[in-house]
């Protein structure tokens, strides 16, 4: 029933219900996955904000045969999430009355996104899940699952994320949300059917892009560096004069327009402002003491998004913390998805620890890359 | 001729030429000194970007009879920032034809806003400069001050900023020029006899106040808190649903466009883009080995927007470090501002280090707070 040809597929699964109370009738969810299905191979993929199911496009070192998500071992499957754009329901997708949502879509959490992907497990006969493993906005879907289906899974490693969202990753969040609102074409959400926000979209991606990369990085690339062929050191100030940094993160915002939809950026960044384990669950502590999954967290030593002391709350408070690592790299947050040969490392030696854990759940490990 | 009542009293400087080649004719310079002038001893306070000259307001336990910066003993002098909105000349004040500035207002650098001070200093008679003082912005004009005009000045304080702006903070900064520039009342800076682009102001000081905050205080503060009455985490997102952090947020992009002009705001950010020291002068570390004036560095351990690692980077390379300090305070940036037992402490000992300079100007002093 599972397509692992590696194809963009997609399931209905359903109407499903969210968190706040709102129903969406007749739920899509797009997938792809890679390797043989044998029942307790799988191997769960949990992308970012704007990543979507085609892992071996975005962890092209990480996914593959003989690579650290060996797809000669396991089953890797990644779907797309919920309020996306990449084949999966969302604002821009038709509602029942053949319009698109748009305002109409209603907002949903992260619990929500690892709900609905439960629910498409369910109908493609997938009862078990030997890992879930997962970066940023995949992180927090990753620690949701571990809460929310412990039973189903044998281990889980979180990447670069927190046990909920920060005020000022709220706050940052919705400056970038205010960007898009702001662009005269958002028109409330309902633009389908007239001209894309794209220019709000854009301004959203150059702020999120400077949360993503740590400054050394970004300087050391450009520094103060004049835009070759522009002088932004003019007698008056020009947005066609600029500094190299202004060009790069130009390019970065138009190049999010081209391949995301603004009604699913404002989406699903609204589910990671709701990102909170700690939701109806006690508190923080108390959700990831109880947690019961294994579970291995890593972080990067830059990231200025998801700061390190983040990753250790969670390794501190986590029931059952497999290990702990770190990456090292100047680029900040995005280092989950730049620095292969060490998120190579990570995940293979999880793989092991969730295999002796497979093996011997008597046993306890925890350790340290 | 200079008035130390601590009133504020504007000045003509007569023409002014800027660093990219403009000309600004009658430039009026407003400004705030309290304590009696006695020739040898005037301390020169710099605002950051959107401070004025009213210190006794923004540093309140720092200036006045018996604190650090003591108006028995010294004349505490500050003026309103070239550019700025608080009485010197800036985007909204008329130029020759009696029409505000507006976009024909030239851009201006960290070194225009020194050199306007200066020829403010001269048309006062003021040649001697016991100390010049600042932080952020303040910071920058504080290290170029030490550059351009070395021999009428004793010793600089500089806080929390660095020798040139990073690609960073261009790019945050952009960002909220940005903001600024997409609200439809900008009308390319030519709205002064219209509405002015308030929400635009407000969106970029948003987006500042993230960087002048540190993300542990905030946390703290408010964490995922809704606001009380409010509930973010309804069917569907909506402004006026909302976390409490983005409730403050609000709030203080609001307070900002009660009392600061959205043309200055984007010139002074401006200049803060343009702000290198080492420019025209063979590089930063260049630039920073020439100088002659014993200064102490300061920074604040949990700074974002200028990290301390930047003021280390001043400490290697000044020619002559009078003393480094680190302000440790979860506030972040702010708490050059906001600390001030601990910037009392290092104005007190940067005094002590200042007037052994005056006195005995054979003995160079490096030395931890």
């Amino acid at each position: 029933m599972l397509d692992t040809s590696g194809t963009l597929c997609t399931i209905n699964i359903g109407d499903f219900y969210t968190e706040a109370g709102a129903t969406i009738p007749d739920v899509t969810i797009a997938y792809q996955a890679w390797g043989e299905f044998r029942g307790d191979n799988l191997i769960l993929i949990e992308h970012a904000l704007t990543g979507d199911s085609n892992v071996t496009e975005w962890w092209p070192d990480i996914v593959g045969p003989g690579k650290a998500l060996d797809t000669d071992t396991f089953c890797v499957l990644c779907t797309n999430a919920l309020g996306g754009c990449m084949g999966t329901t969302g604002p821009a997708s038709l509602a029942p009355d053949g319009h698109p949502w748009g305002s109409r879509f209603p907002a949903v959490s992260i619990r929500d996104l690892v709900a609905a992907e439960k629910q498409f497990l369910e109908r493609v006969g997938v009862s078990e899940v030997h890992a879930v493993i997962g970066g940023s906005m995949g992180g927090a879907r990753t620690l949701e699952w571990t809460l929310l289906y412990p039973k189903q899974l044998t281990a889980a490693l979180v990447l670069a994320v927190s046990a909920r969202a920060s005020a000022w990753q709220i706050g940052i969040q919705t400056a970038q949300i205010n960007a898009i609102e702001h662009d005269p074409h958002w028109n409330n959400g309902d633009y389908y059917n007239g001209t894309a926000p794209l220019a709000g979209l854009a301004a959203a991606r150059r702020i999120a892009h400077l949360t993503y990369r740590g400054e050394l990085e970004i300087d050391e690339r450009f520094g103060t560096s004049a835009q070759p062929g522009e002088n932004p050191l003019g007698t008056h100030r020009s947005p066609t004069q600029r500094f190299a940094v202004q060009s790069y993160l130009d390019y970065q915002g138009v190049k999010l327009t081209q391949r995301f939809d603004a009604g699913s950026y404002v989406a699903l960044t609204e589910a990671l402002n709701r990102h909170d384990i700690g939701r109806g669950r006690g508190g923080l502590n108390k959700a990831l003491a109880s947690s019961t999954v294994p579970t291995m967290v890593a972080g990067v030593d830059t990231d200025i998004l998801y700061p390190y002391h983040q990753q250790e709350h969670l390794s501190r408070n986590l029931g059952k913390l497999l290990a702990m690592a770190k990456i090292s790299s100047p680029v900040g947050h995005d280092a989950f998805l730049t620095e292969s040969r060490q998120v190579d490392r990570i995940i293979r030696h999880f793989l092991l620890l969730a295999a002796h854990q497979a093996e011997d759940d008597g046993v306890f490990i925890s350790d340290r890359v």
